[in-house]
């Protein structure tokens, strides 16, 4: 999607935000809102809002000098994930459909997010994944399931730390020798890296790769040749969170995303509520609209 | 105040919503949260707020060559008002103190406001003021009403169109022939001007004055000079709404600041929570702190 004017306040106050993450300098606060002011003001609009983050967090490594101000975020997120992971295991075991049960999971995993303005710290993420099971989801499982099995090379975007851990219920379910991982090339906010995918022990499990870029989300000119090629030959694209549903959705077909709605812009464009649970499909043709 | 950087998203939000006020030309949302990130960016933070509103409400108006895109809200929150009115008359004499009625009512209608985003339409109206009179309100009212018996001249500064309706209820708590109601010089967002005080009935009660500023808030450096010689003759000040707390809060001390906190910054430097009714006196003593 290109960027429409509505993200332009949120650009700032994840920016700020992410400035009191990685500094107690109140005048460093101040330049690098000032910063992102600039960077917005400059920016090409009919780049994915993605885009515009990855240059917001950029200067706010540049100027603070820490290489990945949410490591610790990261980091304390997946091991309070890793804490809550055997009783979803044994919720998804016990469940009459595991597959539907480990969706779910995987899109409640979604709440944790340090960007979006609807994403939750622990306590939400609990409170969350107690709720993930008996909460309503928009999508057609049953197309997915069927995708599933048919496909022969799957490449699954992962999105957060944290979230990736209960991704891992997922790809449990799936035949884990057909199926790809992909975190982030590099730090940025709080997405999931190599050493998230690590944390979680999903390397016992799949191939893991990296993207190459350190945008949150799927930007495909700024990713690796290496991963563009993988994204190619891919028969199944399994995206999760809202990063990846904006730089792919309407111009990769057939891509599954899987998230949780956090903004009224995307919320118009899934027409689902924010907050909702959503297993969406990418139109066949470009820029067509569907619901889930 | 100062401009903290978490007013900075808040600017823009607000320059969107104004913009998709003001014309339902896509083209022109994008041009006008440009042009306030630019004015933002070119901004002195050592300015209030409101002055930042200011710029940006005049780059909408000459943008959209509209130059009052809040006139048709303003007289329909008007007449909201005064179709409450006789109601609300009514329980303030049926009161046991009317005058502490009075003031519950006019910190109600603060709720009209639609800069904020914690602002609410017509439906928040109509609950806000059916539960101003339960709600408890931070302040000390006693002091509020020695000052009032005290005083021999009395400068209520009006916020906004709507809420000045209810504004009517308290100045006929007071001694309305040492009253004297301000409003803005010229039309900003949706605060009241003469317009709104004729609708309002407020002439016939007292006499009423502009402020000869377009900023949403009283930038005494702003307003003309005659304003600012009846502002420095006055020994009572009691000023509406968040606009004027930001900009006369920590600069002159004494004034009665009458509002609903309607953002985390505003909350922090009450010590209130957002959405408290509010009573608070500016401290004495420059930019000393002071609960309510």
């Amino acid at each position: 999607m290109t960027t429409p004017p509505d993200c332009i306040p949120c650009f700032l106050r994840q920016a700020l935000e992410a400035a009191r993450f990685a500094t107690d300098d109140p005048a460093l606060h101040n330049r690098i809102v000032l910063q992102a002011l600039g960077a917005v003001a400059a920016m090409d609009l009919s780049q994915p809002p993605p885009a515009a983050i990855q240059t917001i967090q950029r200067l706010l490594r540049q100027t603070t000098g820490v290489d990945d101000p949410y490591r610790d975020a990261k980091q304390r997120f997946n091991h309070f994930a890793l804490e809550l992971l055997p009783e979803c295991v044994a919720e998804v075991r016990r469940a009459r459909d595991p597959f539907t049960a480990a969706v779910r999971f995987a899109i409640a995993g979604n709440v944790i997010d340090l960007g979006a303005k609807g994403g939750l710290g622990e306590a939400g993420m609990h409170a969350a994944l107690r709720r993930a099971l008996g909460e309503p989801m928009a999508g057609d499982i049953e197309a997915f399931r069927r995708a599933v099995a048919a496909a022969r090379q799957i490449l699954y975007l992962a999105d957060n730390a944290g979230e990736i851990v209960f991704d891992r219920l997922l790809i449990e379910q799936l035949p884990t020798d057909r199926v790809t991982l992909v975190v982030r090339g590099a730090p940025t906010i709080n997405d999931a890296t190599r050493e998230d995918a690590q944390t979680a022990g999903l390397p016992e499990l799949v191939e893991v790769i990296d993207n190459g870029s350190d945008a949150p989300g799927t930007i495909l000119a700024d990713c690796s040749e290496y991963f563009r090629r993988r994204f190619q030959a891919a028969d199944l694209i399994i995206a999760k969170g809202q990063g990846n549903f904006e730089s792919l959705a309407d111009t990769v077909p057939g891509i599954f995303f899987l998230f949780k709605v956090k903004c009224p812009t995307v919320a118009a464009q899934v027409g689902r509520p924010v907050g909702s649970q959503v297993l969406w499909r990418s139109p066949r043709q470009k820029n067509a609209s569907q619901s889930p």
